[in-house]
């Protein structure tokens, strides 16, 4: 039995930064909007994910730029303060405390109901409330799902039963752990890695492929796994974990003939959508699984139904879920006043960048910072194109960032258009060259214009001039 | 009388980095080229101005940035070791000895002349050489003077005679002086102030107008002058300085009724072409003052005749008189093969970005990195523009760069064509942020499609987003 009804324009389903985006741009646009969420308004971004992980990241960047500057390293005689960097990373999660996010969410006119929601049929979502109440909602224009995803813990032996951390613990834990495991090396294994070995624990990451950061360009990954061991964690490559088990305290894991013991293990191979309990089976869609939408982000063959952020698998990262959240809540707007959407590559209703201009930060030492296709991607989609590589060191402004600089950026120039189809920069301090990468992507700005944007003279930007050197030949 | 003729098909006057890049694009496109070099190969950027000034500057830059870090601070327990900062500076101007660039311009398979060359007629120059002896250079197609500028002295009473330091002298000190007195608040002038304060001395800072960095944004300025004060700098603005002497060892300037006395006075009041000694006579020019080039760089009314970087004017920054090169050189090469030169703007032998895209980084503290036009200069050009200004500390990327992190950001924007005209960043650690605006800048890119550039989270790039987000309103 439902105990209230209560309508607005649009649904939102998950206030985290992606629906919270959504919510916001359909008031702009001038419709009521309702955020239904579950547990903490801002999400996983704000306190499980982005947030501390980077404040656990960012004391030891900064000891290392110092360190890496004669003259400056003889100041840097002590340690870092451990506790103090776990509590400025406590502060940077609001202590776990939305509150901040519920006053931005008041004060941009956006209602919020706490609970979890599942649709009921066509534009119906039920809430069932902390109170143990139901409430009903109904959608005038449109039910968009941002609710997510959620680590994926892989089918290993035992491995579901030993709690092992996921990211959420991984980036609050209240101390260091003795010895670390960390399965995974894609972004978020390296990053705690790097993180907690930083911290003072001993890590040990298991890869089952050849080379961290896969998905990124090859020398990314050679240059992460070079530094992570050079930090001192335990680098297995292509090992492959059978079977998990706890011995006391002791985390144990098989691989193989051997076994590896720590005292936690953070599992860190993947994200899984939040879609299989959302009542998705009330509109005639499967259940689990990424939501299939289309480039305004509306679900494939329910037009008042979004899906928007990491719950399509389309980009799992925080800043492409609130792009996604512009788009779509433009789309939503559009319609919603009966006008015809824009659906052209880079209309303000669509998200292209998704597939052309994607940009991320790995915050290891190095960097790595990419944007667009890696060569093998502008293979694999058969676009004739070269690739131009830097080795990053040689840039006089890199040296004097930090001595014996290493580093290497690498363009991959569509040759028929003669644009960027992408750029990775990998360095220490190269995270905000990247936006300069994007816009060059994003514009499509010719090789031949961007020979006028000169860089200034000395800073590590001074790459992009050599990449064009290099490209002339 | 003249002991030698040699001919080239491009004579360049000044092996800078200015005159090394013409000569290089020269060679590059067929031709032959000769660089004449009375003082070191690699000019003032190399031994005399960034590369020296950027290393005294930065680790103090490195020291203050784990400083901000609660965490990383507490590992900053010593102090910078200033002889090891100055053995730094020593290396990366090679201990002002130019064999590295020397072997650079034999390796381009540029011709190298040492000695004071002056035009002579028409496509001709005379070098004095070292030993006395006169050597003819004879050019086929055009002469590039890359002369450049020096530090311009201002008529103040007594103030040529007291040998004042002058950018040279600040940059290559072989220890910090106990007073330094610095008149004029242009960027050299604010980053030595910042740099030698740092670095042990005391530093009072002279300024004929009421505001630092008079030609960059207003917020610059005041940020950069409230960072001087907060440094220990004895800021002193709207001083006009009437006379200069040296009493002892200490040097005294009349300010008014006042004097301010110091061990060392750094004038950095302005710059002055290097024209006055290089033969403009002979070919019917007039000696002295900035050469008049169109947008090829080549000089009015004397067709062969080119003028590049500083000595024209334009803009008096090492990046920029490379660009210049490039474009120069590029027009060189297409005179001489007999072809048409492009005039159309952007083209690949016009020097657009000067009145356009001009990028400049001050590497004080907070850093100001600014490309384009300011408010002023729009304002000034009668163009359609909106101000859009956004406090960088609000961005969560800026916040983990630094405990309270204060900035600003500042976007002019055309409201006719909805395009970017110029770009101020004012805060820690921007310097990399700055190609992204001049990409923006250069490649025209309409507002509209910079939505699509996402910036990554969480980095301080994430100011784009929020001055996209103020623009929007």
């Amino acid at each position: 039995m439902t105990d209230a009804e209560q309508t607005y324009d649009v649904i939102v389903l998950g206030a985290g930064s992606t629906g919270e985006n959504v919510a916001d741009i359909a008031v702009r646009g001038g419709l009521t909007a309702v955020l239904v969420e579950s547990e903490l308004v801002g999400g996983e971004c704000s306190y499980w994910a982005c947030m501390p992980s980077k404040t656990l990241l960012r004391g030891s960047e900064a000891i290392a730029a110092a360190r890496a500057v004669r003259g400056a390293a003889e100041a840097v005689t002590g340690e870092q303060d451990v506790a103090a960097t776990l509590a400025r990373r406590d502060d940077f999660t609001s202590h776990w405390d939305d509150a901040g996010q519920v006053s931005w969410v008041d004060g941009a006119g956006i209602a919020l109901v706490r609970g979890h929601g599942r649709l009921a049929g066509e534009k119906r979502v039920v809430v069932a409330q902390p109170d143990g109440t139901e409430l009903v909602l109904v959608a005038r224009h449109a039910v968009a799902v941002c609710t997510g995803s959620r680590a994926a813990v892989p089918p290993v032996d035992g491995l579901a039963d030993i709690q092992p951390w996921t990211p959420r613990e991984a980036t609050s834990a209240k101390e260091a752990p003795g010895r670390l495991l960390v399965l995974g090396g894609g972004y978020v294994g390296c990053e705690m890695a790097t993180a907690w070995q930083q911290l003072g624990a001993s890590v040990t990451l298991l890869q089952h492929g050849e080379r961290v950061l896969p998905d990124l360009e090859p020398a990314a990954g050679d240059a992460v796994a070079a530094s992570l061991r050079a930090l001192g964690v335990d680098l297995r490559l292509g090992t492959r974990v059978d079977s998990a088990r706890r011995e006391g305290g002791e985390v144990v894991l098989g691989c193989g003939d051997e076994e590896v013991r720590g005292d936690e293990v953070l599992v860190a191979t993947g994200r899984t959508a939040n879609s299989d309990a959302i009542g998705l089976e009330t509109v005639g869609l499967e259940p689990g699984g990424y939501l299939e939408v289309d480039e305004t982000l509306q679900v494939a063959g329910v037009p008042w139904l979004y899906g928007v952020g990491d719950v399509n698998g389309r980009a799992l990262l925080t800043h492409m879920g609130k792009y996604q959240a512009r788009q779509a809540g433009h789309a939503i707007v559009t319609r919603a006043r009966g006008e015809q959407v824009d659906l052209g590559d880079w209309s303000p209703s669509v998200a292209t960048a998704d597939r052309r201009a994607t940009p991320s930060v790995v915050f290891t030492d190095p960097q790595v910072a990419a944007v667009g296709l890696t060569a093998a991607q502008a293979e694999e989609q058969g676009l004739p194109h070269r690739v131009v590589e830097y080795a990053i060191g040689g840039v006089a402004g890199a040296g004097v960032y930090a001595d014996g600089y290493t580093g290497t950026a690498i363009a991959v120039v569509d040759t028929d258009r003669e644009v960027l189809l992408g750029v990775t920069f990998i360095g220490p301090g190269v995270a905000e060259l990247l936006h300069s990468a994007t816009i060059a992507v994003v514009g499509e700005v010719p090789i031949s214009r961007l020979w006028h944007a000169v860089p200034s003279y000395p800073t590590i930007s001074e790459v992009w001039l050599r990449l064009l050197e290099t490209w002339r030949g």
